[in-house]
């Protein structure tokens, strides 16, 4: 195992995700503990913490992407929080899911904003951004 | 027919597309020429004209989503070279690219990364950037 | 804003998704009013208002459409309802989706079946055909 | 095997398809002909040879979901002839691939024209509807 | 109707499937009672009754794609218990879902295990394997 | 850089790719050489390496994923020739992606045999299993 992957991702994701973060970990320790690694060292210790795209893009492009593919509605919540922690405001959100009804239609682009209506709602009842 | 819509969405498909948009719209002309009236005005009429999300992040938005999705090719390498007409950089759009191996599997950013490949190359030869 | 386009796609919802065609503009009023708007335009003022397909085959169309992308969950009750609100038997909604495990597989088709019989249930319930 | 509907399978599919039909089965015949079999059964033996939706909305639904699913480039040309074939106009067959870019998005209904302009101009060389 | 097949695959429906299987088969069998019938005669009958495979391999092949898909939630833990069923450990069910990270992005593995720690709670409830 | 992973990955890419996948690397070198660095650590250092999952059924697992998404035309080929690499026999992959008309419909399956007669054409030139 490569630590240093490991704790740069571990903090990335804890940096981006929050809590929510680390439930999903938490999930996968009994069932593939393997997985909740991997799941730490690639998507966070490689590539969120790569230069080159700043993390506000980043996560733009992963809203519109999970809008978008329509098939991980557990996620796009995840991930519309964490557009917010990074620097987002709840209108680009806003302009990041509309714009999907040109690509992967109304459907899609209804789905995702319903998923953040309530994301917004829970921020609100916490006096989040 | 609503010419403002019309007119805006004209200027924002040539600012965004260039030719490779003109040449769409051209194509369409003798199967659906409402369909090459629709795409000016709802994508880029109304979408792109909007205020609250700056070109640059919305084209990561599409690039993301057509690289996750993987079933528009020909559309792909039309908004890899709208991203560098508005400002992106070759740096950011490949890193959208490589992303979404996390969200969409490697074999998607693999094929979003060839398509980017040929479009750096044309540019090249045209001395953009 | 043109008005036009509003108000004939405003009619066109009405009579085909009925009532819960409004709770979908409804829901989008406090988080996405132009979603709202657009959704009225495009599909239903644009879209849905043209001659050349009649709209028990436009009905078809969707519901073939989304039985066979499966991303779709909340639209497709929307729009079985609305095959049988613009003049479809059951029998040719079942029909249609049935046939989608040709193009999609048979966990589409099912999935697609199971909604029907929802849908069916409360019409039985409301009396309506 | 079951002769009946192996011989109304293929009647049926040399109705819908004519000749592109029978060039797929053709072609599978020496990877796998166990395959060539149950097209001809299953889909066309068994659900177009059903009553209860007439071969026009049947493939009016099929168009839309090929379209819609945009991984299918081989087989939408196949079935823009067969709606052709079995009594659809070709502004029918162009208005259900326009519906698309609701409910699949742009790139989706533009992909489908383009395929419908290429079939359209193979009928004209050879004097077909 | 063709007996043979249905006889066969009913059997090989109980087999694989199970319980689970019947429950599917009898929610059909009021709106779509033919359906059930393709459903027993063309998977089962035709499809998992072929020798050339073995039904482990078979059911790894199934729950790859369902996990890949994203879009068969009810499916895939229908087929993890038949894995189960006919010989996988849950140890090769787990690696199965978790290389789909590969080819189908994270939050497909991901929602895969997460069904996979459903179904081995229900096994473990009844000491299954 | 951890270089026991990437070395691991590395052999394990020779293993089951062959030349194939030293082509993929090679074509990554000059647009994304960190991706194709990546793409040796996670997919082949990470996951093909690990026990649990026999070579082969990984490798049924991937040809059934990929014929079942439609979206991954370049790497399906890849794939086939890496199940017969690892001791699948043609019958075996002919089997698995026949089976994918069950869960993701005929032309899925179709595209997936046509390119399995590709593969079979070149190997029997080469002599190859």
């Amino acid at each position: 195992m490569d630590s240093e992957r490991y704790e740069r991702g571990w903090e990335k994701l804890k940096e981006i995700d929050g809590e929510a973060g680390e439930r999903v970990i938490e999930s996968l320790k009994d069932i593939a503990p393997d997985f909740a690694r991997y799941l730490i060292e690639f998507p966070f210790g490689d590539i969120y913490s790569r230069p080159g795209l700043d993390l506000k893009s980043r996560e733009i492009a992963t809203v519109a992407a999970l809008t978008a593919l329509g098939t991980a509605a557990p996620q796009l919540p995840v991930h519309i929080h964490a557009a917010l922690n990074v620097g987002c405001s709840r209108r680009e959100v806003v302009e990041t899911i509309m714009q999907m009804a040109v690509y992967a239609g109304f459907p899609a682009a209804l789905n995702g904003l319903l998923a953040a209506k309530e994301v917004f709602k829970e921020r609100d009842e916490q006096g989040l951004n």
